[in-house]
């Protein structure tokens, strides 16, 4: 990629920046890439996908129909995942697992489909549910074809009136001993599975789940592998209904659908077995523990971390390259017009864009870790740690899907009017990490629970009973320390709010409690301050991992990447110092002067980062096809890519549209 | 209206929340609109327009190309304009204004278009522009031909590379003595005009801002009116280049375009010279005071102000009436599921929301009257208030567009994944919030041309002189009182704030000097902090207004009505306190016992206002086809909305995409 680089012309101030970077910026990306080999691999998968211009549009799909949007989405669909097969290499002994890390960094669909494919829940979630939860034997039949692609398959679990509270799902399968086969039925409006990616008109089966009835007892949620068309006319079985929920803010190409079951019977054997089990008689089998489900949920909120990372480093390289080329008003009179990134509200709004960035990469990889490692000893039976990787998910998810949001929205707005048109790429990138703020547990119900292993882990510390280590500091119960302005006083002091404001949730429930208020009722009405306290705990977890992350990795680094990193670090954690420094004020022995002395550490470290921001978004290294973007190209050619992206709208083509004859000409004569 | 409403059958949760509402709804209607005879004429042109069922989709437009969307929109525009001509009465003696005041809640344009029309800049700016800009001749010529809609216009400031720094504008203006024309020419790529509403292929004139040159002499920016196309023809005159900048984030039928002039001739009398003139012999004459210009621009923030108003109360009245349906989980296991409007958390997302509505509609009502009034004043040629009207109505457009687009997200999100679809509305209503937040002044931008009002008002004070009325707090240099957490107490606490920041600004700046900084650069190095402390100054003029106008307003309405304003007022106040409480800690005597009361006060607040919620969102009168929403109707039916709208999508009409065929099934074969 260097290499095609030097060919271009750039844009000359872009040029500079790059000469100003104080650090190797192929060091920085292989460090990112979690090694040399992940980026030379994530390099050649680029170069060969990219190299079929096929896969590409002549006419951007914005301008086309929701219709044609699906149909030219089904056509680069079927390239796309031919070509990508060969870099799937469901071989014997690479587990999901693997492959997931190896593709941390591999954005090359985002080239293809600004959106996300309309097949992105067969490798993301259906393949994945047959494996976890699939018998030995029906792994071997199912995952075979999907893996080959025979069949085509989502996951469905939402429905019209139900999303993040799973027991209210309304869909039923009752178990018939006679034929020996399972009956799915939805039996209100509300009950339509409403949402799976894929599901309306592109894939032939589908992971179900519903509430299980044998003989009129129920036996909980379990997922049900249904087929949902003829694999030949790919016409809806008979029973199943089946459409597409309509257009969206974003995610236009995904062909979300509904689904609903007319007392539709389904052999025995597709129900995903490898935990409870029916037999034949109808004798329902629990599975070893319910909490085995958790490991799919878990698996998906640390994938939407490292998401959320990758949109954030989208977003800040497109931002920041404009910002570099982008001349606009004079910082003196008597100078010419400035790169707005001179600006430093400008450097306010995009260096914290690259600090998230690479914040909740370091966190999701950290997370990866913990993860493996606890699903290790899961299937060894120990499920000690299983509560504390559930909170630590839950927390990172929402943390990172609420702060990228807000930032890619930033790098937007920071772009000024340019940042609203398609063309930048903003609005999508937009439209899919907002996506997550709901997606796989709802932001604020997730909050909720991890308030509640809080709060238990509150009242646990409290009997004396030893805490798991993320939220052990929660019973530190020594005295306030003096305040300190360093990375581990700022750290400290986010803890410290964190348990104080976990301690007045306590104080107020038992209190409420007391008056003769219910549990339940206190825990409402506590509910605005548990959302604040949980909150407070991520950041904690968050500013503790990245900077300890950071710190081990650095010992293998050179010195000036070392140093820039130690910088985004600490740039990191002053900045949310600052922005939660009312909580630091009331939990804490910070003082006025302290905070002066952080707003000023903070503006020398925007001065201190600010000549190597474009460095920094290039070590990103995100290929100019991945950024599809007018204003975040390498080459810094903004107005022109502008002007050229215009110039493909259809209503271009002409210099009078139609309906000037038919409507305004009449209009303006006064004949309509 | 209320009518129509009794036949409809009405979910019983939101029948039951109506009852419960302990004021009168038409009574707040009437306060909103500014009178009964305000609510009265607005339901009229409400009834007339909306029977006509032609102006409506019978395919939303989500589902149609680009460049359906536009000729759809066109052929609603001249059905919708013609209709709303008698509603424009401009007769003697009726000024702009008059009918910008009467049409301060009409929103019936949303019920025809979800974004704006490709019009919307004809009666928004370009007539404003003639008839602000024009001398009387070219009044009566120009100004009939646009009311009639015999000619239609746009307003073309902004360029490919320059929006907010006007000076930096490229397109030129060249008068040519020997033939009494002025010559336009747009000399760069970058100087092509870009963005103007319904320029790409819907206008013929338009008012063109150019730099003005007068044999080889600068004479600033002056305006122009303009024909780019041929009235009969449309076809774009020789030396005038038109076309459609492409697709964006919203605004999708307002068809913006770019312009660029090749040595293109008009009339010296197409100028407009109501300030500056052009004689024959090329004499150029100034006009009484640049500052006139400054008008229009002032109107436009007013009238920004007022559309968020409206803006956050369709969103408000979407979110809340869906919450009121929807009802998932439960808050004790014992009981039903609950409504998700029983949520505290949900009553904090939302109640805010409302009372936001109300703020910004009571302040753009003042500001409305601040700004006829130094109008006014200015005709007579005083200037003073001049510069104090600017600040304000630049702080108010910032902060009503920062916050109302972001409680338009919090909005979206508190619907969950339905909130995501286009049916719901609220995707729409965000892209015409947040496109504000960057139009008629990028936010940031105005907010340091306020701090730097702020300082020079400070600099001004130090030196004794007097200060306006809203900047007079800057100089209270009374020791800091004890802290009352009362209204008045956290309004003059807002003050405090602000004038705290305003001075660390001025201390940092002239330390910067001193240490032989440039004053330009100390500025640019401590302009985040700028930033705050205008949005501090601007929240506390925001507080106080709201906190104001509806106490004097008060005394005339009744008891139940005025207790539920106040608590508004009061939940507004106590919510910003809690939001800025690093602030309040940071510059006012604020204790931590104070803030836990504010908090508790809060809680106490969401309490008392949640049973008068939907009355609340009932008495913004927004009819269902302005809502325009699944989720909002006022009959609650969410669920069979939502699925009549996604059967609306023509991905619907076939069982069987074709692309199956095409493509999916030789794929599944591995024939592909």
């Amino acid at each position: 990629m260097v290499k095609d680089k030097t060919l271009v012309k750039v844009n000359e101030d872009l040029a500079r920046e790059r000469k100003k970077c104080n650090f190797k910026v192929e060091e920085l990306t292989n460090f990112l890439d979690g090694g040399v080999q992940y980026t030379t691999s994530r390099r050649t998968l680029e170069n060969d996908i990219l190299s079929h211009k096929e896969l590409f549009d002549s006419i951007p799909e914005e301008y086309l129909s929701h219709k044609e949007k699906y149909e030219n989405a089904i056509r680069k669909t079927v390239l796309y995942y031919r070509l990508m097969q060969k870099y799937q290499n469901y071989k014997e002994g690479s587990t999901i697992l693997d492959e997931t890390r190896a593709n941390y960094r591999n954005l090359v669909s985002f080239a293809v489909f600004k959106d996300y494919p309309p097949l992105m829940l067969h490798n993301g979630m259906f393949i994945p549910a047959i494996a976890g939860q699939g018998t030995p034997e029906q792994q071997k039949h199912w995952l075979k074809r999907a893996k080959n692609m025979e069949i085509l398959g989502t996951y469905a679990q939402t429905e019209l009136g139900h999303g993040t509270f799973i027991r209210g799902l309304e869909t039923t399968a009752e178990y018939d001993p006679s034929t020996e086969e399972f009956v799915l039925h939805s039996p209100t409006l509300t009950s339509y599975k409403w949402w799976p990616g894929g599901l309306a008109h592109t894939v032939n089966y589908c992971v179900v789940m519903a509430q299980l009835y044998i003989r009129g007892r129920h036996h909980g949620m379990q997922p049900f592998l249904v087929q949902l068309r003829d694999e030949e006319t790919h016409i809806p079985l008979p029973g199943v209904k089946l459409g597409e929920i309509g257009a969206k803010l974003g995610l236009s190409t995904v062909n979300n659908g509904f689904l609903a079951f007319e007392h539709h019977r389904i052999p025995r054997d597709r129900m995903l077995m490898k935990n409870a089990q029916v037999l034949k008689d109808g004798t329902f089998v629990a599975g070893p523990s319910s909490k085995l489900a958790y490991g799919t949920m878990i698996y998906v909120r640390v994938i939407i971390v490292n998401g959320m990372a990758n949109l954030m480093a989208k977003a800040a390289t497109i931002a920041v390259r404009y910002s570099a080329v982008r001349r606009q008003s004079q910082i003196k009179p008597s100078e010419p017009e400035c790169q707005i990134l001179d600006y430093v509200t400008q450097q306010h709004k995009l260096l914290i864009c690259i600090a998230t960035s690479l914040a909740f990469s370091t966190c999701a990889r950290w997370l990866w870790d913990v993860y493996t490692g606890v699903m290790g000893q899961m299937e060894s039976g120990n499920m000690d740690h299983l509560p504390e990787l559930h909170a630590l998910a839950c927390s990172l998810k929402v943390v990172s899907t609420m702060d990228v949001s807000g930032l890619v929205e930033r790098c937007r707005l920071a772009c000024g009017g340019h940042g609203f048109m398609h063309s930048s790429n903003l609005p999508y990138t937009y439209g899919l990490a907002t996506a997550a703020c709901t997606y796989e547990g709802e932001n604020t119900v997730l909050l909720l629970q991890t308030a509640r292993s809080l709060v238990k882990a509150w009242q646990k510390g409290s009997k004396g009973k030893p805490l798991s280590p993320t939220e052990a500091y929660l019973m530190d119960k020594s005295p306030v320390p003096k305040w300190e302005n360093t990375l581990d006083g700022i750290i400290a002091g986010f803890r410290r709010v964190s348990a104080g404001k976990v301690q007045d949730c306590v104080s107020k429930i038992d209190k409420l409690v007391k008056m003769g208020t219910s549990y339940e009722d206190a825990w409402n009405q506590t509910s605005v301050r548990l959302v604040a306290a949980s909150e407070a705990h991520s950041r904690a977890v968050i500013l503790a991992t990245f900077r300890a992350e950071v710190s081990r990795a650095a010992a293998a680094l050179s010195p000036p990447l070392a140093r820039v990193l130690h910088q985004l670090v600490h740039l990191y954690t002053v900045y949310w110092a600052l922005e939660r420094v009312g909580d630091l004020l009331l939990y804490t022995s910070i003082a006025e002067r302290d905070v002066q002395e952080l707003q000023q550490q903070y503006e020398d470290l925007l001065q201190k980062i600010r000549p190597n921001t474009v460095g920094l978004v290039d070590a990103f290294d995100l290929r100019d096809e991945i950024l599809n973007s007018t204003l975040g190209a390498y080459d810094g050619r903004v107005y022109e890519r502008l002007m050229e992206e215009a110039l493909k709208s259809p209503l271009n083509a002409e210099p009078v549209n139609q309906s000037f004859h038919k409507y305004l000409k009449p209009f303006m004569q006064g004949k309509l």
